[in-house]
């Protein structure tokens, strides 16, 4: 478990018996370009069928802060959210969509999603 | 028959022979954060075919408004909803879409769905 | 033929060798409540692909008004119309959406549909 | 080729072999009812995958307007338009999908579309 | 390589195990019509499955910077920028949506896509 | 005091000393055109800075309801309902803003106040 | 009185003794440009104080429909509508606001007004 | 001091020798209706110009939460938070702005001011 | 007279004895950052009243187009526009807003207004 | 000069004998709540009208991006914002609107101006 893994909390899922689909929407979320040293914005969508666990609220804003002073791209920092979510909730299914902010006049998104 | 499924009352489906769909969207939705102790508010869409019977919407805007002062999780309240609604209705189909008004800057969305 | 069906009159189908999708959307349908007696308001979607005859717009107007002062439920009115439709106009295709403004806080929508 | 026909140019599709979508949105169509003499205003909506030609755009403009004083009705006007076009382009695909504004409280859609 | 190919710079896929999308949206994309002299205006998605390469965002700005003085059709251009991000990305999918601006009251959209 | 000014109840000002605003907006109005015989829709804004007492809201949508099957002009019909509000709530100040959904193309809007 | 003026019918004010606001809004105006002979479109707002007559509805549709192949300039029609309205209605306040399509990639709004 | 009042907490205004505004907007205050029995629903506006102290945020949130189960009409209830706010912060200017859920199809607002 | 104002044409005012206004809307302005070469975009609106004389709106839209490669920044090229109408037109009032796409993730207005 | 009106860099007003306005509209500041250590979002619009020079667009941008990692409260990082571009750019006239992102369910908005 890498040490943004540790910042997600879970709790159990309370209907296990039947695929249903959890989503939350962060439209703060903040990185830095590591080209520019210049802040980067996005929305992040994250979508999922719980299978053991949720994931607890609070500590998934936590885990999105954590990346405030970080310096990396829009497909990197995306990825990895989805990969870290995946290792720690190993959920049925799992969809990352992430809205950035134009830059350059050009605005972009990137969609990964993953499933069990 | 729990105490929430006896608010819920129910009328004839007045065309049997047909599948059809119902949808009623109840913006008004209020429980309690069982850690916080503060409020939610949440958008209830409830979708479904009947089979036999209908629910008559007096009774239905009762049963949600009975959750006012329980405290209770976003998944768990969901789940319970179209747990409740399948249990006295016994539809065809059935859908419940959730979506939480924003806490700590991130907005919810829950969606249940069960087929006879 | 029942009095509502006998309102409403036809033109040929202008274009009969091919399914094409005719929509007419009435936002001023109105009727009255059979428990309370209060006016409940709703727009009327009707889509259908016609095979020998087409509705004429005007009659379809004058068959939506005379729900006017009739107490019905949303789930009944929204079936009617569509058996009604099916049995003068025999179209290959039809659906009847209605939505109804909020009652007790709760909006609704029907949606029926037939296929010949 | 009848007159209307005549009105439109075309040009060669320069990528032939690939199937690509063009559309064109024209919301300035008007004609008259032909029942009270009255204008008619649609939105028309052309979507196409051309074949060896694509239509002109100014010359797809000018046949929309010859129908300015033309009294034809809503369903009627939206085949003919499908037909001029299918017989001058021989599209790989098409489809018109005709908005009306409202008329007698009612607005209506005709859509028809036709493959090679 | 073509002189506008040229300008596109990539950088390494940082998730080539698996299929993701990425979108950037050009708002602000201006050529010439080839026929007027006068400027064409135009909204430009770029959707796309990465393999090896995804495209610097930078160098992609300047790419369709690259068309503000050509003279070309709408059909064309279209065609034109998918050609070259296909041939410099080798991408998985890749589409190409170009929304432009009305001209004579008429706004167009044109949809390329190509799979590998 | 007219018939329909007697559906109107009101209740006593709980702030007489302060001059404040109450707005209601009532978008399900409807009467009867006196020269079609075909129904009106409207939506109704009643505004007032009370006096001695407000209206009961119940009251007010039985006195909007009465119109149902009247036939009455636009300009006439706004005009009575800032009258009658005005003679049973002797309010410091009244505005009635009616919004009719278009006829023949055309929407219309009556405003009417009156200050005490 | 010219010709365009005869179109206009109107009826006795029912209210004299008060100053209220009257507002027809026409989505559906087309003239022909008198350089081009290309149509026009625009939407006219009109705004007027009635003093001892209103006009009627459907004859003041039919006067902005009979505009539907003059030639004329926006600055022109918009005056021109203001004068007719003014030298027929005798209004104690009168204002047009013609919203034009976009010609050339420009949109324009001619709003004239006249006081008694 | 009211028990209501009690709940409000205030830091010092940290620039006192200027006139600016504060907004606070609340989508999620409830009461009850004490006739019914059943929950109204409101965003509530607070606008105010400080003096010597600011109202904390979350302090604020909890007077608001202090209504939810109270039964009290929408004039009443609007006056009675100015009220509060102007004794507790006494500030220069201060605005309150309720707007209602619709009930029986008619929605409210309430819009009480108060200047120092 | 400098050599854009040169492009300007004008035709005379149709209906000089009464002050009204004319506004047009250009959403495809574009011109060059002076210090990046990147290009800039912008929505012009021109309000003004004329006195002996109109723009002629072709010319109007070349003379915007004029600066489609000059490099100059947002508050020059904004009071530039407004000085060479002025100069050309001699209105009895002139405002140019100009409302810049954002650079850097901030989007710029800029506001010029004259009055004879 | 403080440190943080040492990141503002200036350029001469280029049109000082006129009153105009300039409005920078900034959808991404960010700072960190003083008592909960948790990240605050804002839209900070500036408006103002230069007198010796107006603010040069990146440094601004800069100054904004400088309160990142700083614990400030709303009213006070509005105020800060217009004490220091008021002392930098010496206009004759500021405004500074702060829209701040929900929290506790309240979204807040902050409104400073100063005339020269």
């Amino acid at each position: 478990m890498n040490d943004k893994q540790k910042i997600l909390e879970v709790f159990p899922n309370p209907q296990k018996d039947r695929d249903y689909t959890i989503i939350h929407t962060s439209p703060e979320f903040t990185s830095v370009c590591p080209k520019t040293g210049q802040p980067d914005f996005a929305i992040i969508d994250l979508e999922y069928i719980p299978d053991e666990v949720c994931v607890e609220l609070k500590s998934y804003k936590f885990y999105l802060g954590s990346y405030r002073n970080d310096g990396i791209y829009f497909e990197a920092v995306t990825n990895n959210i989805l990969n870290d979510l995946a290792a720690v909730l190993q959920p049925r299914y799992i969809k990352i969509t992430a809205n950035w902010n134009p830059r350059g006049g050009i605005s972009s998104v990137v969609i990964v999603e993953h499933t069990k």
